[in-house]
């Protein structure tokens, strides 16, 4: 049991979540989930991210006891301890330091009818997480990030994933020139509030891969260096864009409704 | 032009957006509404909450130099004033204090081919922000939320709004039983993960009224008093559930598509 403020675990999780949280990540290869959902998906998934060490109360350690903990290492650490490696107001007793995955972008395979996502420069963890969470909500089969996106590793993105970082494959920081040459051929649509091709019109016939830009600024089609479809959300009213994610959540929808009918 | 922190202007708008201003908007009738799209849509707007008073820095007027200023009161602030006011770290030079609308739900007409929104308890004011900016987008009639919902006019459900306040009519702390009753016979739609029938395949030949539950428990058909049909949103992935703000983005962008075609 960890009762001290100052253990070397207090220090490295702090670290992980911090203001520099993002070069500690890259370095050390680890990230930090919190909460009893997350928990449970990286003690039951067979895919995601690994569990190093779990780091849970008394409190939190009940929250899971159906599972079978043998073959992982938990530290029990004291509320107070707890509360001190924690991003949230009121932790749920329960954090997991996790190993990032480390697959590679050149394995990912496209599978006659995969959907990937591309996220070009946002910058909104919430955003960012919630878009992960409809993409695996829709079965899309991967998320990829720009360079200068957000770090999908990050606290509140892992966060607003609601444990989906589990189900989906991501990738960082992947040009979208690579992603062209990677995937030849594939149908590649960029949401853009001044296309006059509407999602509902596009019919897909095999691979392809949505593209959102930055949430103030978009994405220019000439940006990405090769030709994209521009489509847009068809909207009756007033508003003159939508928050990304949801605009990003109906697009999936969408693709995924034509997929599957 | 105001200098001191201690003005009364500053205590006004600070209770208004501090931790009791829920209370002190009710007792005023008074919102505030930060940032350069809020300023723009209550100087231009038709309907939508009035402008009381526009608390504006030298640079922050000089972003809406193009719209015509001489009917309002402009209070010209210091940036320290500004930022004392501010609920953001980096507020964009203008503070817009707003009369809270007062129109009466009693009043709120069904056209025949209305969609309102139902918000039942539901808590975070992102989300609620987010709704009703896609409410905006897709031509809904209203949005209308229960007793012991986010208060639409807390800081962070006005800014996630990014001034959609002034484009939607919204009707706070409305039981369902009085909607209900006021509009005979609409079609109601809950949304619920257990449901089998997907939101795809429903038809909508009038009025029509989609329900949204509370983030963590939704809402239990039986809860809201009256018969009401249980939708879902088909998802061919693994989440288990969507982000509240997704989820109703979909279904309303649904919605409003089967109204259109």
């Amino acid at each position: 049991m960890i009762e001290s403020l100052h253990s070397p675990h207090v220090a490295r999780v702090k670290a992980l979540i911090g203001s520099k949280g993002a070069r500690e990540r890259r370095e050390q290869g680890l990230f930090v989930a919190e909460g009893v959902q997350c928990a449970r998906e990286a003690l039951t998934s067979e895919s995601g991210p690994q569990l190093k060490i779990l780091y849970a109360t008394e409190n939190g350690l009940s929250k899971i006891s159906e599972l079978d903990l043998d073959s992982v290492e938990i530290v029990e650490v004291t509320d107070a301890v707890l509360k001190a490696m924690s991003d949230t107001v009121s932790p749920q007793g329960l954090i997991s330091l996790c190993y990032k995955p480390e697959a590679k972008f050149a394995d990912l395979k496209a599978t006659g009818s995969s959907t990937f996502i591309y996220l070009h420069e946002i910058q909104d963890p919430g955003n960012a997480g919630t878009i992960l969470r409809t993409a695996d909500a829709m079965g899309i089969s991967a998320v990829i990030t720009s360079p200068d996106s957000v770090d999908m590793y990050s606290p509140k993105v892992v966060r607003a994933t609601a444990g989906s970082l589990w189900n989906i494959s991501v990738f960082e920081g992947v040009t979208f020139d690579r992603v062209d040459k990677q995937f030849t051929g594939i149908q590649k649509f960029l949401l853009s509030s001044h296309a006059y091709t509407s999602i509902l019109d596009i019919s897909i016939p095999g691979d392809c891969i949505a593209i959102f830009g930055n949430e103030a600024r978009g994405v220019d089609a000439s940006a990405l260096g090769v030709s994209v479809t521009e489509v847009t959300i068809p909207m009756a009213g007033r508003a003159e864009s939508l928050n990304l994610s949801a605009a990003a959540s109906i697009v999936m929808f969408t693709l995924s409704s034509k997929v599957a009918g």
